[in-house]
């Protein structure tokens, strides 16, 4: 059977490295004028990456699209938290954060990985969450339709499972709200007797596959809407928490760190600027007042 | 003998609130413009605090002076630590940051604070530090003689090891670089057969007493100092820098997220603006990249 052949690591590290091809092309494409730079850089323990920014575009002001495939001795961390004594890992994926200029365009993040090791066990994980610093309703019902036709495409229990995941991740717990609107999130997919390794990469892929064509109809949807001096100051603080979420809760980011990867690659996720005002408050019956009703865990956008 | 008369948590209590209303009145002195704003709290599991922020200064662009005194049932991850079953705690404490306009004043740090517990153990802690946007040598040996003079009026070993404490506590790991210059740095200090618990607390009220006339001398110095465009722009990046430290790191900072404590007071430390620069780079020769060769531990500055 199909489904049952051997998925390699090699086959998976080049397919991601032509998505990070794709997307980036996808991307420059759209803006019309940013160009990606890209840096690439070595693991002193194994392996390495393509890092590559972009930024002061007409649309977009600051993002990275990231792939790397990086290799050797696991980690205490990960060893201690699947009671190992020793193995070695490889680990590769794609990760994206793109902070547009014109706050009516949300910001996005895509994440896409995979991580196996030397006593066989691997496993798949990922997921693509949105953050408009306005929420739209029917742009937020248009992203998670697709997601979720990505997702039942594969299986029916996928979107229900991951969507949910996702709520919970992307959550600021000391703001008691979401980062946005969130999107799907999904961890540790292993073969199972329901799923073979193939199965899932060919989910991953879907995912991966979605990005570009998902995040380029906001960028040319929304580039061009005006936008005032009040909306930019809320696109900030809005930023502000995108940057407290990062730097206090996301696993990513704090794995990277607790384990000295590289930081300028890490933190490509933090905004080209961001602000803090005390105690901010939202005017009454304001879209900031809305949005920011709106960003809660739960909602059936669908 | 005076130095075994008990020191009660009224008393400590009494004297840091009173502290807090010496600094706020020197701050507004020394600014000439801007005026505090308070924020009274309440904490829902017991006790509460005066929170007071500044704001668009003339020197002062965003900070904070906070007084608490909480107590409650003891978090479970203070128990964990302490190997406790159950307790009761009492803390109080006064804490400051403060971000300047102009990028030639340093931004500071200064928190004291006193813990006490119903199975009798108590301590003291605190400290202050000082992040210079520019490193300017003469007012980094001035900043660590006088803290230096106030150590030594209490013990000769405090300096040596407090300074010690600040510059691997003020330590961002990820850029291999401190938060600034460092200062002192200390906690648990408790009474033992060398030091009663008055001791402790007259050592931790000439550290509070030191804050007001330090700080407002840098402001008095350097608030007219002309600078440029590429000198905020330093100041903006070297912010980031004190976020990523502040979220990333900080004991006080995570401590008080984990256990929901009131996120706008413990997030007054953030700046009012900051930026990241995808891997930034300090021109050669410059005035910024001497300051960042003087991010570095176990500079001997006295």
């Amino acid at each position: 059977m199909l489904s049952e052949q051997t998925t390699t690591k090699e086959e998976i590290t080049g397919w991601l490295r032509g998505l990070q091809d794709r997307i980036c092309a996808a991307l420059e494409d759209t803006d019309g004028k940013a160009r990606f730079k890209e840096d690439l850089w070595e693991r002193p323990g194994g392996g390495g990456g393509r890092t590559r920014i972009i930024g002061q575009g007409n649309i977009l002001e600051k993002g990275g699209v990231g792939f790397s495939a990086v290799y050797g001795e696991t980690p205490e961390k990960i060893l201690h938290a699947l009671k190992l004594d020793q193995a070695h890992f490889y680990a590769t994926g794609v990760s994206i954060v793109l902070h547009p200029v014109n706050p009516m365009v949300p910001i996005i993040h895509m994440n896409v990985r995979y991580f196996e090791m030397s006593n066989g066990v691997s496993w798949f994980g990922g997921g693509i969450d949105l953050t408009p610093h306005y929420v739209d309703e029917e742009d937020a019902r248009y992203f998670h339709t697709r997601l979720k036709e990505v997702c039942d495409r594969h299986n029916a229990g996928y979107h229900p499972e991951f969507k949910k995941w996702a709520d919970d991740y992307f959550y600021i717990s000391h703001r008691k709200e979401t980062r946005g609107i969130g999107g799907i999130f999904f961890d540790r997919l292993s073969a199972t007797e329901a799923f073979t390794k193939t199965d899932r990469f060919r989910f991953v892929q879907s995912v991966g596959d979605l990005f570009a064509p998902l995040y380029t109809y906001f960028m040319r949807k929304n580039a061009q809407l005006p936008y005032n001096d009040r909306q930019k100051e809320w696109q900030m603080v809005r930023r502000g928490r995108y940057v407290e979420f990062n730097l206090v809760y996301d696993k990513g980011t704090k794995f990277g760190l607790d384990t000295d990867g590289r930081a300028e690659s890490i933190l490509m996720s933090l905004p080209p600027q961001a602000q803090w005002h005390y105690n901010y408050q939202v005017t009454p019956g304001s879209q900031e007042e809305k949005t920011q009703q709106l960003l809660k865990k739960g909602i059936n956008w669908v």
